[in-house]
């Protein structure tokens, strides 16, 4: 698809962030099942229900203003999950683990916020009032995910990593 | 380098960043030339030469843990600079470049951001009062790059885009 305008912008970065929110469903589960600790796993768990309904809003984003749900290859989403699951790997020490996966989902929801960012700001100048709600609504959710994470990273997994 | 503990987490994070930090300054001039506002060619001027000092001041974070300087391959910063190189030699249209432009230099801020605040976390339980002062200046400055990034993209680019 040619870019030729704010609006194109807008829906180009729509499937980039719909590509990533799709990568991310496929990985959550596995950083649940290699988290050691029950309250991270919880907490991935926690945000694969979330992204799955992120998804689905993003799905009404695309139908209110006239568009295709559509995903377009994002290769920073690529390259920030290749680099979680390559120490998840390499990584042998549980509590050591746990702290990297964090800091690795902390990573993923800093993309996401800065996307989910722009997009509300570029729907708002565009004019759509639909889309506009549904992007701030899941932005807050990622935020509110970032301060849990760093959190549940700061009271927990880091000390016991010391 | 294997990494067994949360030493080796951080100074294995520390080379990842440094990586990034490398990138980013070849990849700042490329933006600001083909800037077509010039307030986000200063911006992006002004952000390469922090760049550049904060590429000393992880000299200096290695030094005061009494480790050598080292890049480690970040493909998270690979993935965020390839999708800003492929949407700035697609776009033609000069309003709408600077927004993605700007949403882009956006991304790789939330990136830093999201790696110091982590780096700043463990680097103060792991005791290293030095790192964790160096680490915070560079922190803060990310965060204020990122402020102005907004300000200016909401109060100008967006607009003429739209």
């Amino acid at each position: 698809m040619a870019i030729e305008n704010l609006k194109d912008l807008f829906v180009h970065t729509l499937q980039d962030i719909y590509y990533a929110e799709g990568k991310i469903v496929k990985s959550l589960p596995k950083m649940a099942k290699a988290a050691d600790s029950a309250e991270l796993r919880k907490a991935f768990e926690k945000h694969l229900t979330e992204t799955k309904e992120q998804v689905k809003r993003l799905d009404a984003v695309f139908k209110s203003i006239g568009e295709k749900a559509k995903a377009t290859k994002c290769p920073a989403i690529e390259g920030i999950l290749e680099e979680a699951e390559e120490l998840m790997g390499e990584i042998k020490d549980k509590d050591t683990k746990d702290a990297a996966m964090i800091a690795a989902a902390q990573a993923v929801e800093h993309y996401e916020i800065t996307r989910y960012g722009t997009l509300v700001s570029w729907s708002e100048m565009l004019g759509f009032e639909d889309a506009t709600a549904l992007l701030e609504e899941t932005l807050e959710e990622e935020k509110a995910t970032d301060v849990a994470l760093t959190e549940l990273a700061e009271d927990k997994l880091n000390k016991e990593a010391a």
